[in-house]
């Protein structure tokens, strides 16, 4: 198994951008995460510029008229929060993508990164902190880091629970659910022989490791929601991870009735519903087109 | 470049665990992570029993009696919180060591995994939520998952700013933070060959990417701490990396005279003091018997 390290590492070395192993998989995960679109309230709609890959909040956006724009979305009336797969040239196709929402109704402005030059203007400009993406303005800060991101839109909308021990549930289910979803970011990056692997391992660490833990909880309190009855950031962050594994692996819930039930009665949420509609900011998965551009523009192929 | 990433993938598949990449790497961070060892009030110290690689709060810590206890450390007045490597085996040569803390007072009581035999029974008796370490017992709470567990300990202790913005920015701190550690807790794990450029690469990320921010900050804002100008996770997060990059690159601060005053200044907080001197609960970094030990009870070899 030993070997098995070693080449782990190795390639690593060997990376262009000069990272070690985990940079590395943090970069390959910030090409995934730089995936996601996590929405911020729009002020006022504004059209034909914006940043790519970042969500600008339309209001103290200074920063964002400096990038041409090439995609751009303003979706009034839209689920709150939504922390989905960024599919940089391609926005049909939303009926199966990876989604993460919050149930409360804004407009938001998503601005994609499509060249390497975009990137590194951002970077120059001082926009990305650590000069990585994604980043999001909102309420006068240009936040990075998606986590900070997601943790502060939970706090300010009262998804983080109602004091300090549901805050640590809601976390410890966060975390656990994110370590999933992390596979799945991480599977269309992989080559081709390589994938049915992954795909096992992702059906094995879902069904045995993850989707029990939620199917117990749900069972043992009997309520609606993972904590404190009410709906918070991990409720969604369970939907979006049930959705996106059954992408890869359709029957994955049939062992699992609490969380059948949970998935149909999030799905219901009128905005998450709409939120799954066609036509909302929902993401495809990441395709061939969208792996290469990635790829390109962070400088890993 | 695509060959790269070929090689990054294979292995992973072939690991014993099943794991794929992330969860390779999840799984070696945890290896690393697991050596973090967090600390937690001990409202009475006990002794003979205890849970490696866990630590456990000592009331209604029921749990905390069914593995062996090999190695116990109870250290009345330590720094309150402390995430440093754990060395499962020696507890000498505590100079130069990883270390992560906050300046509160308080006994905790570390314990640590040491055989495969032993975290196979903490996953079958279902302490360990994800099936993975760290886990500490904390206000009758079982808690898993590092972030989360810092999260509720910098929260309970007032270490996590006075509004929702100012834990947005020790949050985005924190994130950037920890990538830069994780590429130092990865380092012990990689084969000698590939040492070397990941020791630059981790110099290079400290000195362009890291470190620069933070003295930015502390220059612009003039004040002794991150946030606020008052003590919080996002302190003790730097001081930890600061200590940690220079361990390997002794001058790394040679071109940050604010970052050289910060660490002065944090270091002479009097718990922290006493935490970086000799006989404190601070571990060594990870030495070639620790990296063994890890990879087998992990079967990462």
């Amino acid at each position: 198994m030993l070997w098995g390290w070693c080449w782990l590492f190795l390639p690593c070395a060997s990376l262009g951008t000069g990272c070690n192993l985990y940079s590395s998989c943090r970069c390959l995960c910030s090409v995934s995460t730089c995936a996601l679109i996590i929405s911020a309230p729009v002020h006022s709609g504004r059209s034909g510029q914006a940043l790519p890959l970042l969500l600008t909040e339309g209001m103290g956006g200074e920063s964002s008229g400096h990038v041409q724009l090439k995609t751009q979305l303003i979706v009034p009336g839209l689920v709150g929060l939504c922390c989905s797969w960024l599919h940089a040239l391609t926005k049909e196709t939303l009926k199966y993508s990876h989604v993460m929402f919050f149930s409360l109704l804004f407009q938001f402005e998503e601005n994609f990164v499509e060249t390497k030059e975009q990137l590194e203007k951002l970077i120059k400009g001082g926009d990305l902190l650590f000069q990585q993406v994604p980043m999001v303005e909102i309420d006068g800060m240009k936040m990075v880091q998606t986590r900070a991101i997601l943790c502060y839109i939970a706090g300010k909308y009262n998804l983080y629970g109602k004091d300090l021990k549901e805050r640590a549930l809601i976390d410890m289910y966060v975390e656990g659910i994110t370590d999933l979803m992390q596979m799945i970011m991480m599977f269309p990056f992989a080559p081709a022989e390589a994938k049915p692997k992954n795909l096992a391992s992702i059906e094995e660490k879902a069904t045995k490791r993850y989707f029990p833990v939620f199917e117990k909880i749900l069972k043992q309190h009997g309520q609606d929601f993972l904590v404190g009855n009410r709906l918070s950031w991990a409720d969604v962050q369970l939907l979006e991870a049930i959705l996106a594994v059954e992408e890869k692996v359709p029957a994955v819930l049939s062992g699992f009735p609490q969380l059948q039930a949970f998935k149909t009665k999030m799905s219901n949420v009128p905005t998450i519903k709409k939120f799954l509609q066609p036509g909302s900011a929902r993401k495809p998965p990441p395709d061939e087109n969208y792996v290469a551009l990635v790829m390109s523009i962070f400088n890993l192929s």
